[in-house]
């Protein structure tokens, strides 16, 4: 029996890191109107759903994700949510 | 005196949109082995700081950021959280 769970994943850059995309953007919002605005970076949000025995297993499952491809750990940090949304019945 | 905000910002496509960057990643991730990963959709998260006298005027222009720069209305949806986090005197 496997619960279903649905991760989402909030991948940033690390504040000693660069975010030419943020700054764009800043200027950008500067640009319009919005003169206020400040230190804006830019990450990335991903959902997705996953199988596992168990909660544990799946935060394992999910950290390696984020290891090996979600994130680059060089320049990027990352965090998740687990929220278990059902259970699979003979899965 | 203007009051200090976080504003934490999640792009996501809508629903009907396709998204091949999250069918590439899925696609990925099952290779390394994560086979029970479904669902993969990539959005954008925003961070930034913006001054406002209040709370609702702060919402108003992060609806209006969202609406014409950081979101694309058509095709993605946003949400933000937005938390005070310091009061500029004689600002």
């Amino acid at each position: 029996m496997n619960r279903k769970y649905q991760a989402k994943i909030y991948v940033t850059l690390r504040p000693s890191v660069l975010d030419p995309a943020g700054t764009a953007v800043q200027s950008g919002l500067k640009h319009m109107g919005y003169e206020t605005v400040e230190q804006v970076r830019i990450g990335k949000y991903i959902e997705l759903m996953l199988s596992s025995t168990d909660e544990t297993t799946a935060r394992q499952q999910l950290e390696r994700m984020c290891e090996q491809l979600l994130a680059n750990p060089v320049i990027e940090n990352y965090r998740f949510n687990l929220v278990e949304v059902a259970i699979e019945i003979g899965a």
